[in-house]
């Protein structure tokens, strides 16, 4: 019953036969192998963009920060949801590797609305040299709070960017859960939409650390190979990243493991629904927030559950006072453990 | 017969099997799990430093600079030699995490000479405000060029550095493959010594992606988790970086991979020795710098042979002018590897 | 009729004897001359701070940015006003100088509320590792909407921060404005108050261009004049700046001069509402923000006023519609400039 | 007798006129007055360059970190001489500025010869996306030990850049000292051989604190405007700075002090030169490197002169030991000055 985060399960046995399969005699290092020529094939078939670039790194928050570096000067503003990844999460790593880039949080909810974020960008740089410039739009799919933009949302967003002449990112740490959940394809979600960069996770969803950056503009993809350089990302046995990603992306491993993960949540909510939990947004993915009876909790907590209480305490309080919590569906998560978590409630 | 380097080579059948034994349902992410815990303790074991505090990171580089960062701060210099690898290989990453210090060059060969150390150390900060400021000693064992400083040497080095109030960094990326040169302990070869802080690398030597940085000082640790963190290096799925180290660990694996990879140096330098080759550096450890005839070069070019010809053209000119050439041998490498390299010459 | 800012106003003509006076013979670069030995002890005794360390820059974010740069690591955020210049003025200056921390705005308006503070630093720090650690806490006195935090308010918000265990840095561009509308002394607003470090801004308020970073902690002067240096802002000539700010401290000048910036705000002020304005924030130093009719405005615009419009065309809508601007009196504002004002509306 | 540097002396009596003109009413700030339109018109004129842009700012490290900023990616190295002042004198503000790139000093001595620069650019960038990528090259005009490149010197080094598709960069904080021993126009030293962009200084010859940023490419201008504001260089009394340099250009002032400076050095070096002392390098602007009798160099201390001894100790060693100083004349040095000088020796 582990529903911590999708970060915390296996890799998928296609992802081990293919660092296995790799493993065999020497190799070009820092990508001049054959199978990172065979990942950069794969990945411009998958999103339909002969001319992409392709950048292996093995943490999302390298990935986020190598993508948006190129595009947003160290002057400059980055727009973004005041609960994503790049404020949150990754203690100043933006302002690091832009060179001191400021980050400005879009107001209302996990999801940007286009008319929140036209009116954020409207009010900055009004102040000439004085305040920051207009950088990046970074967008995240499947939001933190577990949310998937819709094709036309995403499209609405990246056209209020446009207007304004801003590139824009996409935090896909989540991209295939995503995807899968809105029956689309690869470019459908990124540039056809008017996506420049994405962020294409695959560590959540059964690799054990590996991220493409996409670049669809390819002037971008040397200096983000100096910056990934620079910043210590550049593996020499690169390989290892390349049978990951290859592993990853072979016979749909990676949408199949995407629709598990989304199944079990489906799945785990509906329980949670039936036995009155209130939701503190819709499961659109693998993520549910949800409240559910202190005694729950504890039943949960003794058996030995793992997921992430959002505030109240365990212990004191009324059994039935509703306490929120975070629930993440990996790839790998069993039926049995679903039932079991369910049968707590 | 690929010698271009030993980051090259194949991952060790231990590393693997301590991978797929790690790849067993869920773990705690970023460091929290049970393998890290018998890492840390593990490595404190051998180096004889029970408050040693441990991070680990997939690459050379992040090692060298996420252990750097905290003793150098932006407004300083550090000391290493023209040739090391944080100056001529890292594309400005020191000066990237630090902040904006800046390296001096201490001048002669690639091994510092403790006097030219002192010297240099001497001639900086004689500015008050307006130079930099003195920063960390970072010394290179095994060095860019092959040898291994003594223990008498390193001491030395360390002994100028205390003298002048500096912390020492050791980068060990071919850490086993010296100490098993010198025949000494982990201890012995650096806070006995005067290092402070290591750069312990696994990859080159057996590993897939996975170096340690090893702090003497545990008051240093907090700060370089941050560091690591923003820097991108911190991984979810941190597992799989721990069971790398336990394998490479385990069994004395780390070194007989070393021993393997000297010996087969020594025995290449020997047959090229008997072949006339000249040396521009004396083998200490797994690297070699030496010359060979052209011819000899297009032989082993013709059969495949991968290595570094350092200058010169392999096309025009004497057959017989000899042309310099770094070989790297790997824990990998096989005598017969070693025996058809000779056959050429 | 210039009310656009008091950067706007001449240099006092105490503050150009003083300059005329220091430009004899040479002198010691760099701020060892006799000079700047007694802006310090002047500065020391004013503020009753005997171990205090004074720098002087000649620009008020570069006060800003050197005083707060000490006192924040690259990992952190520091707390401020969503309108705080360090915020809104400086182009990423902070994010620069403190090499990539985040600023953490704090709802509510101009001034901070003590609950909101509080509040905003629990949210902050609760995830680890991965979210930016807490840093200093920035107070604007004169706020940016021309409020004057009472001492009492000072004191809750000091109070606030230490009790988390953070600094304090007041930007006191404005600072002499704030004290003889609070009619206190230097120390009251500062040290007694519990801030750390303090911008003294002076140019607002009849120097040509100097500010001093006052350090109560005197162990941060040397990082502070490291930092200087690196930043391009010590002055070779540095008694030029040494020598405003003696002319600007000598004979009560700073104090005279902002008691009259603040006595024509109040005077305009009084004269705006008799005309009927309205004021978006209480008058409380020498800055105004109120609304007039576009006639008015209108008006004065063709009179040749210069003071900025907030919102709103000038030229299209209705004769009465109301439009906010912001005025500021600067200590050279004369009364005429002030009746004529009044007179357009 | 005050020849310890060029800083040290008075501003011009045409500087402080400026100054006291220009403190009339109210201007506006940021550069946006009409003595700053016609500053830029006037060194517009003299370079004979109409498109050129022109930022000023108070510090010489802030000029020349400005210009170099928007030439020098953070994954680039700098070309310089080993005593650049860029590289000895700033505490690392070119790596600040530049958010982490290197320096690469130039083998040989103060001037750099075109041949060392040719080779030492071509032993860069030879590692592919691991060493520091080629960036501009920066020539100190006077050199940092007194001397001047002539006209054909510096064509042959921007040459040995051009060829390499390097910009080029000139530290000219002595540019008028250089530019009268060589009789040129200012276009002749700079764009018509082949410079970038220029910091030309005002400060050491006549002025309180101002530098001009000058841009012959327009393009790079807004970039450094930005990274002026955001290195807190941006004036708000905007109008003191023009004022100084509008005061320092007319009347040919600055060609005057020029002259009058490198005169008292020739004359200076005569008198040295009688009298015995031995010349580390040849006076070519107004900067002297000498090496005069421990007795002299006692009697001149005793009698308060003021100059740099480069090594020895006044105190302890024979009386006729010849020890090397610095001694720097500005605009101001009288004849007296000068005379009692020589008599001590």
């Amino acid at each position: 019953m582990f529903l911590a985060s999708d970060n915390s399960g296996p890799a998928h046995p296609q992802v081990m036969a293919a660092l296995a399969a790799a493993n065999e005699g020497h190799a070009m290092p820092y990508g001049a192998d054959p199978i990172m020529a065979e990942v950069k094939a794969r990945l411009r078939d998958l999103f339909e963009a002969p001319e992409a670039e392709v950048l292996l790194v093995a943490t999302g928050t390298a990935a986020n920060v190598l993508a948006l570096a190129p595009y947003a000067a160290p002057w400059q503003t980055v727009f973004c949801s005041p609960v994503a990844h790049i404020h949150e999460d990754e203690c100043n790593a933006p302002e690091f590797y832009t060179g001191g880039a400021k980050l400005t949080l879009v107001p209302g909810g996990d999801k940007m609305s286009a008319s929140a974020l036209a009116e954020t960008i409207a009010g900055e740089e009004t102040r000439g040299v004085h305040g920051p410039q207009r950088g990046p739009v970074s967008i995240t799919q499947v939001t933190e709070r577990g949310g998937v933009y819709s094709l036309e949302h995403l499209g609405l967003l990246c056209g209020v960017a446009k207007e304004a002449g801003l590139p824009v990112h996409l935090d896909g740490a989540r991209f295939a859960n995503a995807m899968v959940a809105l029956g689309c394809t690869p470019a459908e979600m990124t540039w056809k939409a008017g996506v420049d960069v994405v962020s294409f996770g695959a560590t959540k969803n059964g690799a054990m650390g590996v991220e493409a950056v996409v670049f669809f503009d390819p002037d971008k993809a040397w200096e983000c190979e100096l910056r990934r350089k620079r910043g210590g990302h550049l593996f020499s046995k690169h390989r290892y990243l390349a049978a990951q990603m290859l592993g990853y992306l072979a016979n749909d491993v990676w949408l199949d493991s995407a629709r598990a993960a989304n199944a079990q949540a489906a799945k785990l909510a509906e329980g949670l629904k039936a036995r009155g939990a209130e939701f503190l947004s819709p499961v659109e993915a693998n993520i549910i927030f949800a409240t559910l009876p202190r005694a729950a909790h504890q039943r949960l907590h003794e058996a030995g559950a793992q997921y992430y209480l959002l505030s109240g305490s365990l212990e004191d309080g009324d059994a039935d006072e509703m306490l929120p919590a975070r629930m993440v569906c990996d790839w790998s998560l069993s039926d049995e453990a679903v039932e079991e978590f369910l049968s707590y409630i």
